[in-house]
C-alpha cells in the first residue's frame, strides 16, 4: 500500500458514510444509562468490539463502578501520542413521554439523528474513532500515537476517573489530551474550547428550636435559623457580586492580552442570547464584559436555599432548619480544597452554628492559547468543519478536564462537534447528522496535522 | 321559685356532671370539620338544638360560608350584657392513624376526653353553655344578659366573622366579650388574657432568567434571584432583630407599669421552656425580658423561602425564581395596613423587581389589664378553678379579637380552660374532664361575679 495522504483519508471517509452512520446507530440502540445501571456493561462490550474490527487491541480498565474502554495504536516513530477521551455511558431519558421518537431507537427527520446519547457523548467519541479507523483503512498504520480512553460514569461525575488516571500514568502517557464533548456556541462556527472553570459545591444548614414552632407563640424567643442564613451569606458577596469570603481571590489570574484578544472574538450575540432567556441586562457589576463573568470572574451561587413552609398559601411557621445549597465556579488557578479551607474558616468566625458541608468539588483547568499543540488542533477543525475554529478560553462550567492538565500535566483541547441545540441531558437529544461527518472528518485530520501534515509512510518501509 | 345564689348553681353544677359530659359526648361524636365541609351543617343543627333545650331561642346567622349560631336571653334589668364566642368547626383529624381512639368517637382515659375538638372549641364553648343553663335550671333567669356568638369557620381563620359583627352590630351590642379557647400556659394555673398581637403575612418573589439554567453556563451573566431576596431581607431586620423597615415601629406602645408589672408576674419556668425545644439561648437583642419578645416587641419572621433545588446531594442550578414568605406579629397599636404599605413602600425603594403579596393580617388587639370588668372575670375564675389567674397582658399568636375591642369597641377577656397539652390541631386532642367541669364553673360564676354578686331577684318579682 502507499503511504497515504490526509485527501485520500477523506475520501475514504466520504465513502464510509453510510457504514459509520450504520454503526452509530447500532452503538446508539444499546442503553447505557450508569445512573441506573441498565446496559451499561453489554455497552462496554460493544464499544470494545468496535475497536476490535477498527484494528485496535482494546482492553477494559475496571473500576469500583463500571469500567473504561481503553485502546492504543502506535503510529510512525518520533510522533506525538494523542489520548482520545470519551465516554460510552448515558443520561436516563426521562421524561420518556416527552420524546417524538423513542429514545433507544435512533430516528432521522430533518438531519438529525435523534437518541439518548446521539451527542452526549456517542455520537462525538464515535466520531473520532470513525475518522482514525479511516487512516487503517486508507494506510493500514496511523500517523501518530493514538491512545483512547472512554468512560462509563461521565454521566453520574466520572467518580473514579481521576483514580484511575494517576494509577494508569504510564499506560495514558501522551502529548496532548482531545476531547469532543458538548455542544457549540452556535453552529455557525466551530470551537476550540482551552479550559474549564471549577466548581466547589458546598452545603450549609443552620438549626433552630428542636422542632418547627407556630411563629405567633414562639417569634422572638426561639432562633430563626433561615434569618441566621441571610445573614451569613450576606458577608460572602458584596452588592457588585464579589465574593467578600477573606482569602478567597487570592489565585485569581489576571486576564492576558492573548485571553483578552480570544474573549473579545467570540461572535456571540450577546443582546439575542440575554433576550431569549428573559434577561433584561446583565447583573453588577455594571461595565464587566460578558466573557469575562464567564471565564476571568469565580462566582458564588445560591443553588437552592430551603426553610419552612414552602407550599401555597400561607402557613405561620417558624422553621427549625434552614439550607443553602452553594456552587462556586471557579477560575484558575483557585484551588476548591484552599476554597473549602477559606469558606469553612469564614463560616466558622461569622456563623459558628451554621455546619457546612463539601458535596463536590473540580478542580479548575487551561491550557494556554498559544500552546504549540493549538496550531495543528485548531487546522484540523477548519478542515474538519470547513471555517476557521472561535477560540473559547474557558467554559464557565466545569468538567474534569484538570485530570489531564493537572494529574497528568499535558494540554487539553475540548472541541465539542455536536450542535448548539443538541439537548443533552433532555428528550429529543440529537445529533445534526452532518456535523457528525464533520467530526470524523476532524479527528482524521487531526492525525495529520499533529504528524505535521506529512504523508505516511508505506506499510514495510521502516 | 326563690332567689338563686351562685352556690346553689354550683351544687346544680355538680349534681350535673353525667349528663354535661354526655352532652359534650354527643356533640363531639358529630363530625364539623369546616376545611372539608364535612358535617358543619348537621353541627350547627345540634348546637341550636343544645340552646334550645337550654331555654334559648337560637337562630342561625347565614354567612357565605357556614352559618354562626346565634342565642340570646335577658337576665335582670340594669344588669349588663355579656357576649360569649366560641365555634363549633373543628380541625381535620389528620393523620387519623395517629390517633389512639378514633377522632369522632370520643373516649375517656387517665381523666381525660379525647376526640377531635374536646378542646378546641366543643368542649370550651359548651362549657359557657353548660354553666349558664345550670343558673336557667336553677333560678328560671340569668343574672345578667347573656348572647352568645358561636361560629363554624374559625378553622378556616373566621373569613366572615369581621363582615358578620360589623353588620349585626345592634344584635351583638353588649358590655363585655368572653371567650374561651386555647391552651393555658401550665395546668397549674389559670390564666386571663386581655390581648393578641396582630399578623401580617406577605409573601415576596423575585424572578431572574425564565427558566432555570445551568450556574456553570450562565454564572455570571444571568441574574440570581435567590440573591436578591437576601440582600433585600437584610435590609429589614437588623442584627439585633430590630425591624428596620422605615416606620415600622412608629405606632409601637410603651410598656404600661401595669403591663411590666404583670409580665414579672407570670410565673413561667422560662429556663426549662427553652430546654424543652433545644433552644441554647434567647436571640438578640440582649437583656430584653422573656414576654416583652412576645407581648411588647413586634417580629418579622421568615416562615419560609425556597427557591432552587432542595433535594438530596447537588445540583447545579441558577434559579429562576426565589420566593420567601413573612410573617409580621404586630403588637398593639401597629395596623396591618398601614404596615402593608410601609413594607411595599421598602420593596419598592430598595428592590423594585420583587413582586409583594398580602397573604393575611389580624390587627392586635387589647384590653386594659385595669378595666372595670376584668375584676369579675378574674374572681369568677378563682371561683371556678380555685385558685387565682395569672395575668396575661398579650398572646404572641393571633386572634381575631380586635373584631370586639376595635370593630365593636368592647373590652375582650380569653379565659383558656383547656389543658396546656390539649393537642388542638394534633392527633389525639383532649380535654382534662376535671377542668372542662372547672369551665362550666367559671361560666356560672361570671354570670353572678357581673351581677354584682347580688342572688336572682325570683321570678315575678320585678
Amino acid at each position: 500500500m502507499a503511504a497515504a495522504t490526509l485527501d485520500q483519508v477523506l475520501a475514504v471517509c466520504a465513502a464510509n458514510r453510510e457504514r459509520d452512520l450504520a454503526d452509530l446507530v447500532r452503538l446508539l440502540r444499546q442503553p447505557s444509562i450508569s445512573a441506573e445501571d441498565s446496559g451499561v456493561a453489554e455497552c462496554a462490550a460493544l464499544v470494545q468490539q468496535f475497536f476490535l474490527d477498527a484494528g485496535f487491541a482494546p482492553t477494559l480498565l475496571p473500576t469500583a463502578g463500571h469500567p473504561m474502554v481503553f485502546a492504543e495504536r502506535s503510529g510512525a516513530a518520533g510522533q506525538p501520542t494523542v489520548l482520545i477521551y470519551g465516554h460510552y455511558d448515558v443520561q436516563p431519558p426521562d421524561p420518556v413521554a416527552a420524546w417524538v421518537s423513542p429514545p433507544f431507537e435512533p430516528a432521522i427527520r430533518d438531519g438529525r439523528l435523534f437518541a439518548r446519547g446521539a451527542g452526549d457523548n456517542k455520537g462525538q467519541f464515535f466520531a473520532q474513532l470513525a475518522g482514525v479507523r479511516a487512516w487503517l483503512e486508507t494506510a493500514g498504520e496511523l500517523p501518530v500515537n493514538v491512545k483512547f480512553l472512554i468512560e462509563g460514569e461521565e454521566e453520574t461525575g466520572s467518580p473514579h476517573l481521576e483514580a484511575l488516571v494517576a494509577e494508569h500514568r504510564e499506560l495514558l502517557a501522551a502529548d496532548l489530551v482531545y476531547t469532543s464533548d458538548g455542544p457549540v456556541i452556535d453552529d455557525a462556527y466551530p470551537i476550540v474550547v482551552y479550559g474549564v472553570r471549577g466548581l466547589l459545591y458546598v452545603e450549609l444548614t443552620a438549626r433552630g428550636a428542636k422542632h418547627d414552632l407556630h411563629s405567633g407563640n414562639w417569634g422572638g424567643i426561639a432562633p430563626n435559623p433561615a434569618w441566621t442564613l441571610v445573614r451569613l451569606l450576606n458577608t460572602m458577596l458584596d452588592a457588585d457580586n464579589n465574593v467578600v469570603i477573606p482569602g478567597f481571590g487570592d489565585d485569581i489570574q489576571p486576564v492576558s492580552p492573548r485571553m483578552r484578544r480570544a474573549m473579545d472574538a467570540i461572535p456571540l450575540d450577546q443582546a439575542r442570547s440575554l433576550a431569549e432567556l428573559g434577561i433584561g441586562q446583565l447583573p453588577p457589576p455594571a461595565g464587566v464584559p460578558y466573557f469575562d463573568r464567564l471565564m476571568a470572574r469565580p462566582t458564588l451561587n445560591i443553588a437552592g436555599i430551603t426553610s419552612g413552609y414552602g407550599g401555597a398559601g400561607s402557613k405561620t411557621v417558624l422553621p427549625a432548619e434552614a439550607t443553602v445549597k452553594i456552587d462556586m465556579r471557579l477560575v484558575p488557578n483557585q484551588d476548591p480544597d484552599d476554597i473549602f479551607d477559606k469558606v469553612s474558616a469564614h463560616v466558622r468566625a461569622v456563623a459558628p452554628e451554621v455546619k457546612i458541608q463539601r458535596l463536590g468539588s473540580m478542580r479548575p483547568s487551561s491550557t494556554p492559547l498559544d500552546h504549540p499543540f493549538a496550531v495543528p488542533v485548531r487546522r484540523a477543525v477548519e478542515r474538519g468543519f470547513g471555517s476557521r475554529p472561535v477560540d473559547v478560553p474557558l467554559l464557565g462550567g466545569s468538567l474534569p478536564d484538570a485530570v489531564w492538565t493537572k494529574t497528568l500535566g499535558l494540554p487539553s483541547f475540548l472541541v465539542p462537534y455536536a450542535n448548539h441545540d443538541e439537548a443533552n441531558h433532555a428528550p429529543n437529544e440529537n445529533l445534526v447528522v452532518e456535523r457528525f461527518y464533520a467530526g470524523i472528518r476532524t479527528a482524521a485530520a487531526l492525525l495529520a496535522e499533529l504528524a505535521g501534515g506529512r504523508p505516511m509512510p508505506a506499510p514495510g518501509s521502516r
